[in-house]
């Protein structure tokens, strides 16, 4: 038999160190948001095929897991699709939806939500991504107001406020759209309601490609030059415009819904009002994000001095309808946490550790009776809130001492058989 | 396209009320080992299938839930075994081992470890048993000394009794026993080694059919009737043996390997200083534990009152150095945090939240200014480190008041147009 000793390929075995700066920024963001009122909630990693696959999850069911059926195995013959009854979840929100839907009659209304977890992907391996990865997601289900814009922005800004103040990197900005928005841009542009993903794709590439490569994107996938040409020139006016308002004003009002623009400019407006003073929040009519689910305003949040984007989300009123046949209004914000979490350590910046580290390294000739009083020693500085450990004194104490000292221990104590504790 | 609302068999949605109290208790269990010395790490839950099927699991082998080959559902004709190259881990000390073996230079030596995290088994549901679990394992990797187990179990006593005193349940019992010790039995009455296995099966049943049902399931099984009588004898010495040494010196004496016993009565009386009062500590040389993977001492702990075992574990020598080819010590004990959660939730037990809870709910009439100015007010609050939930007020005011009140919010505002905060 071959054992292997590596991880799956894409997944991540975490040292010590690793998982101190992770405890201590999940720490962060749950506390941010249960002091808002979210509630937080659990679903399994396992999730039904036929959920996984239901085209809620855009390029995400490209990527799934398959778990196999049990007994498949044994029985010959099956057709494709037929091995795989379950899979791993690919995101937290599809879980949620279907959690909703099972489980409403027992959930605060509106339904503040906080899932922290794992979910996977079977992506191409690269730096920072990974096929194993967490997620922290909060969502207000029930409240179709705007309110629940204004909540999660506020909610989630804060927390990355709070985690990355602590490591002296500041400076995000919040790049808010609404999808309507975009498909009245690509429709007044003249383009047609099948070519609207496509358009979609490929605006997404502007902070990228800039707005040049965007039109040459365009036209080499065959579009019309006259939308091309047209759907340019109303992006172009998102630099002048001074609200969403303006902005629509300069060539959507027929293609625009009704109070489309007033509603982002207030979630805006009101916004500013409660987030610090050094996160920006801009209207950003390129902005796509890719889930086919989302159905209304739209946001992202990026860190200045990285351009990288660190969350991201939107409003998805349609999605809980497919689990329970009844419509629920849902908004959601996912922080990107391994994305979070490689910058501060990039950054050098490790969280301090709360209180004294103590070890005590017993010499074996001591004796058992030595040892005794250190354990006994150790109990009771354990009982009062210390962190001690005791181990036997190693023939390489040099190493032994300098992994302690390495995950935080500042006073290593080695004991003889007359030393004075 | 069909959406299943329920969760996967055999797996759980956790409401928020289950989620107060699971974090409440794996917070104990993580402070409770920390101070202890041990180091928190994390595992993926995808592990390499020839890792899971590689006899080291026992039973959990069975009850694997394998991972489709990505692209596997493609090619036609596969054979059995070929469709699954990764599958979920059964339990958390497989993954340590392959995790220590790859990540060895990296840690400290004796390496003490704290793992969290779900595992799963495709295991018959029914109460309490669940496809998808939390295990919280502490092991200790790199001492052959007999410091190991003590730690061990005064670390997983202390976390027992700081979890259960809270909820006013005392009373567990450490039942401790070595294989060898099985063995030596077995081997004094007649046994044979093939028949060790199948001998341990049937003691491990003790507890539930007693001494005279043993026997006759022994007897069923065809094995000797002299060996069978024997063993029972040897068995019966424990209720009036004052120690392991009084234990083995009745008959043992020949077939045990030296200082097994010496270790053993060591590691329970140095423990007994460590331990709360309150924890009965005791040699069972019925004890059997499952897994294979055991070469020494093994342990259990019961609660008395609910005749449950909430906790287990031993050591494991030899399995490290199937990964790496390099043999290293190690011992670890592994708490169901699932039973204890269940017994606690059994008994009415919710931990005390810290900090009041308020809500304001914000009359839809009253306008885009006031609800301004609670946003604000909100925000202030939960700066101070208040938990302050804001919502529209809903039209069945009635059902919104009681589930925030039923997630424990004391402080329940509604406000209007003419409101004063």
């Amino acid at each position: 038999m071959k054992f292997i000793k590596t991880p799956v390929t894409g997944m991540q075995d975490f040292l010590p160190a690793d998982m101190t700066l992770r405890r201590h920024v999940l720490g962060l963001i749950r506390d941010t948001y249960l002091s808002c009122g979210f509630h937080e909630i659990e679903t399994p990693v396992v999730e039904h095929i036929e959920n996984l696959t239901g085209k809620m999850g855009g390029e995400n069911e490209k990527l799934i897991f398959k778990v196999l059926k049990r007994g498949a195995e044994l029985e010959r013959g099956l057709k494709t699709g037929e091995l795989a009854d379950s899979g791993l979840r690919y995101d937290l929100t599809l879980p949620l939806s279907r959690y909703y839907a099972n489980n409403r009659n027992d959930l605060p209304s509106p339904f503040k939500a906080l899932q922290i977890g794992n979910v996977f992907r079977a992506d191409r391996p690269q730096k920072g991504r990974f096929r194993q990865f967490t997620q922290c997601d909060i969502d207000i289900i029930g409240d179709e107001s705007n309110l629940a814009e204004i909540e999660l922005i506020s909610a989630t800004t804060q927390a990355l406020v709070r985690i990355f103040s602590e490591a002296g990197i500041s400076g995000f900005t919040v790049h808010i759209n609404d999808r309507r928005i975009l498909k009245a841009m690509a429709i007044a542009a003249g383009f047609s309601e099948e070519q609207l993903p496509d358009v979609y794709v490929t605006l997404d590439k502007l902070d990228k490609i800039g707005e040049d490569g965007v039109k040459r994107d365009l036209l080499d996938q065959g579009f019309d030059e006259n939308c091309a040409a047209r759907i340019m020139e109303l992006l172009a006016a998102r630099e002048s415009a001074k609200s969403v308002r303006e902005f629509i004003a300069n060539g959507l009002a027929e293609t625009i819904e009704d109070g489309v623009a007033e509603n982002l400019d207030h979630i805006m407006e009101t916004a500013r009002l409660l987030i610090d003073p050094s996160v920006n929040l801009t209207f950003d009519p390129t902005l796509v994000r890719g889930m086919g689910y989302y159905t209304g305003t739209i946001f992202e949040i990026s860190i200045d001095r990285f351009r990288s984007s660190i969350a991201g989300g939107g409003r998805y009123d349609k999605m809980i309808g497919n689990f329970s046949g009844q419509d629920a209004p849902a908004c959601g914000f996912s922080i990107g946490f391994e994305r979070i979490v490689t910058i501060l350590r990039d950054s050098g910046f490790m969280p301090e550790e709360a209180g004294e580290k103590k070890a005590y390294l017993v010499d074996k000739k001591a004796g058992d009776e030595t040892m005794r009083r250190v354990l006994q020693q150790a109990a009771a500085e354990r009982r009062e809130g210390g962190t001690v450990a005791v181990e036997v004194l190693k023939k390489n104490a040099k190493f032994q001492v300098e992994m302690l000292e390495k995950n935080g221990y500042t006073k290593i104590q080695k004991v003889y058989a007359d030393t004075v504790l």
